[in-house]
């Protein structure tokens, strides 16, 4: 067998059927399936059957006919720079878009390049030079924060080599995490447009297409934040630019599942007419200079409390830097929970709560369990949301001198300053 | 000093000023707040003084002129019972818009009664016979599984005693949970409808009234469920009925907080008209017999996956009934996690998955997390909300022989039909 061949691996109980893609360990069979997801199989124990022979154009050495060829012509294996156009990195930490390139390695830290993304994505095609990293290559459930860091440094590095916007590929489980944890670590001077896909490539209402070509679109306006470019609709006709500290990703499925949580999303892209709009006030492209805040104290919880929790998960964040509780209505838990909470906070544990309603601020001054959390020691996030404030903790404990009065400014348009929590 | 008079209780660091109400027990004083909310404070090491004596009728032994009065005197002492109206029972738990009603014995266990009702909501008059029964006086942070079960109990003796329909007033934090709770727990021939207050009664914008009155006029109507009454616009229009084991508090402040997930409301009052109006099926009246089965299995967990989490979490729920995970995306935690998951289940934890995204299905077949997630013997919940699967895990591990089938069928409305996760 050979990559390219089409093959059926079996293991355990399970088949997979799709073409051989070159791996860069001898442990791992990566096959490309069906759906367009790459797939790695362990070798031991694996059984492998060719089904067909060079099926599949890989590195260009196959004569192979298949509609990928298509695309390659247009792209041609040489994509020249063009000097009118920018230059845009796309970055690929995997997932659902990601799997729409091959790497022509199959190689993890695999680059890839211009031509690898117009394979993937023909319409990508003249709006801009194309450089192409890969710092991970996982299902977004699996992102952890050091690979957070990984990336944020790739992001700087690509700036720092002239890049005039990045794109970063990622799977939309975690998105909402990765891109608050970049929005904290870089200020930048050019855009960060994280995008991802619902839906995956073989499907005919796949969205990584539309996806992509408006996140480019985003990457190459003048907001220089880090952004969400999501459908913004079920309709193919507009993308979303969320925040990437004020998104969630509000629905299991739906193609615009992605949602900039109390208030409207801060751009949107038009499609058809290939526009950018911003409907508040951003920062824009070269207002602050590049720079690189990357630690995080990694020993930070998310607890969410309900009813009859057993207060045993609290011991579990015994001697931890940081607890972000995610309590409920205005900031509340059983007040039974509260002498805990007062201990953590004395044995050094930073707490800070927010609310599972997710819209709204917390405000712990209105009854007595929240003054007496407050009394307690615990910082209010404001209406920060509860994923957003856990990463911003573990970013605040390594990076700023007093973590109280960061967690309660706004650092990256996290914690909106509408102060009255009702009229 | 006595009930009735104005006071300030001055205890460690915090003061007090309101009316002394009678308190049940020695030890604690019970003071109503400007606010309208009753404090109660340990009589230990409080200071007390008397501002003003007899400033409040209580028990109408005071001679005290009062704004009370005149709602005491539209409502008399002595209400009459109209046999052409239906028997409303108010059930407190405690909570905004329970701060509103006095009971006239302070007592936790204390009945109230008509009067007490119409002299707190004089518009509740006219529309229903009303009883009044205080199951519990907490704010609903505290809300426990054990009341959880003394609040069906009183609602099955309240309906067996010939209630048309029940109101339970109830804070608004953990409304969601207790009536998903009473979803389970009840077979009801009559409407149980919960309701509360997101602004209490002294402010302008309270939604105490409207709320009660609109309440009252859903347990008046044919649809024998469990519902939750509350604002459904920011003006004082509509108030929208959602399904209780659907609803979810989605704001920590507006008075139209409260949403039904992954539909419309299941109905609405007008509150103009008074009209009750429903926009899909429901259990009509008498359409089944009362049955109570109250039974919980208490040792079941909720927890919320986010990167980067301390796996020692899982250890928390050894040997636990049950864990229902808030996972990401169509319900994935990271990979490494599964394992241990895979040890609780062998050893005897039922494990549910649900997704943080809140709206949609959960989809394990769909990638390779879920799928080994399945084969670890994760029960996937559909689109059941997390908090409702938490409920929902613990009533059925306590009263059903195949919890796996239970979690996958619905019960109470909890888990919705549409079986295709994306179109």
């Amino acid at each position: 067998m050979n990559p390219g061949d089409r093959v059926r691996v079996d293991r355990a109980d399970r088949a997979y059927e799709g073409v051989l893609l070159p791996s860069s360990t001898d442990e791992q069979l990566v096959v490309k399936l069906e759906g367009g997801y790459n797939v790695g199989v362990d070798r031991d124990d694996a059984d492998v059957s060719v089904l067909a022979e060079d099926v599949y154009e890989i590195d260009g050495d196959s004569d192979a006919d298949d509609a990928e060829d298509a695309a390659d012509e247009d792209a041609s294996d040489e994509v020249e720079f063009d000097d009118d156009l920018p230059t845009i990195s796309l970055i690929s930490t995997g997932g659902t878009i990601a799997s729409t390139v091959d790497y022509r390695t199959g190689a993890v830290t695999a680059q890839f390049d211009a031509e690898d993304v117009l394979r993937a994505v023909p319409d990508l095609a003249g709006r801009a030079n194309y450089r192409g990293r890969v710092v991970a290559n996982i299902l977004s459930e699996n992102m952890e924060p050091p690979i957070w860091q990984d990336l944020a440094q790739a992001v700087q590095e690509e700036i720092e080599n002239g890049a005039d916007g990045v794109v970063v590929m990622h799977g939309t489980d975690t998105m909402q995490y990765s891109a608050s944890a970049l929005s904290f670590m870089l200020e930048t001077p050019v855009p960060i447009v994280f995008t991802g896909s619902q839906r995956s490539a073989d499907r005919p209402s796949s969205d990584n297409v539309m996806n992509a070509v408006s996140a480019v679109e985003a990457a190459k306006s003048d907001c220089a934040e880090v952004l969400v470019c999501m459908h913004g609709s079920e309709s193919d006709d507009i993308c979303a630019l969320h925040r990437g500290t004020r998104v969630r990703k509000n629905h299991t499925s739906r193609r615009d599942a992605f949602e900039t949580i109390g208030a409207e999303p801060l751009g949107t892209v038009d499609y058809d007419s290939e526009t950018v709009s911003f409907c508040r006030d951003y920062q824009q492209r070269g207002e602050v200079a590049l720079e690189l805040s990357a630690a995080l104290e990694s020993d930070v919880e998310l607890l969410k409390f309900t009813p009859g929790m057993d207060p045993a998960f609290l011991d579990v964040v015994e001697g931890a830097d940081g607890l972000v509780i995610e309590g409920t209505g205005l900031g509340h838990v059983h007040t039974d929970l509260i002498p805990r909470i007062e201990e953590l906070v004395a044995d050094g544990t930073t707490v800070v709560m927010t609310s599972q309603c997710l819209e709204g601020r917390v405000c712990d001054r209105v009854y007595d369990t929240g003054r007496d959390l407050l009394d307690a020691g615990v910082i209010e996030a404001g209406d920060t949301l509860p994923g957003t404030a856990k990463v911003k903790l573990m970013w605040a404990l390594a990076n700023e001198e007093s973590v109280t009065e960061t967690m309660q400014t706004s650092i990256a348009g996290e914690l909106q300053e509408r102060s009255v929590p009702w009229e």
